[in-house]
């Protein structure tokens, strides 16, 4: 068992984008098996990049009011807001709040891309 | 995309368990493809199920105060605890608080069973 606080973690920069930071609270070093847990910050008017990958995110949003953005459109969310983001799907979060806009986001390791799909097929 | 409050999922009785409930967020049937987001509440002095089992899991500590118990013994965790139990490790987690300990705990589908391990050895 690995216990440890959210704020252990140090906060880098995600992926260059000014006003957000992502700690990765459970990563593969942790002996994780199948996914990562990560917790992010996003600064009041800031957003993650508006983008689509092959995996899918599973996000609990922890503080602060922001919109989930996607091809048909905003949503807001906010503290207890629970999003499931599908793979391939276009999104972005961006806080539309005073505060920082906090959530956990989870995605599955690289070595799992393609195995769903055999699955289902199979 | 998929966006809900966690309170928007009816809490179900935890494994039988006497003052334990959970509420599965996202599911198989949201269309997620490998893990499973719940939350758990556990009221003053109850616990989850003392036990093991393959999967892993990933727990964020929301809000109240507990325990995070393994053979080796006992680990306060509160608002903010992170924790990764490994697959097949005993473990239970005990509200020693006077208020509700809640927690979001993800795991993996049954379908992944194995894998990871032929992946390590691959």
């Amino acid at each position: 068992m690995k216990i440890k606080r959210w704020t252990d973690v140090p906060a880098q920069p995600a992926e260059g984008i000014e006003g957000v930071t992502v700690r990765w609270v459970i990563a593969e070093g942790d002996g994780a098996p199948h996914f990562a847990m990560r917790v992010f910050d996003v600064q009041p008017g800031a957003a993650t990049p508006y983008h689509n990958h092959w995996w899918e995110h599973e996000v609990y949003v922890l503080d602060g009011e922001g919109v989930a953005v996607q091809e048909g459109g905003e949503t807001p969310i906010s503290a207890g807001s629970v999003i499931l983001v599908e793979g391939d799907e276009t999104h972005c979060f961006r806080n539309t709040g005073q505060d920082v806009l906090r959530f956990i986001c989870l995605i599955p390791f690289k070595w799992l891309e393609g195995l769903a799909e055999k699955h289902a097929n199979a």
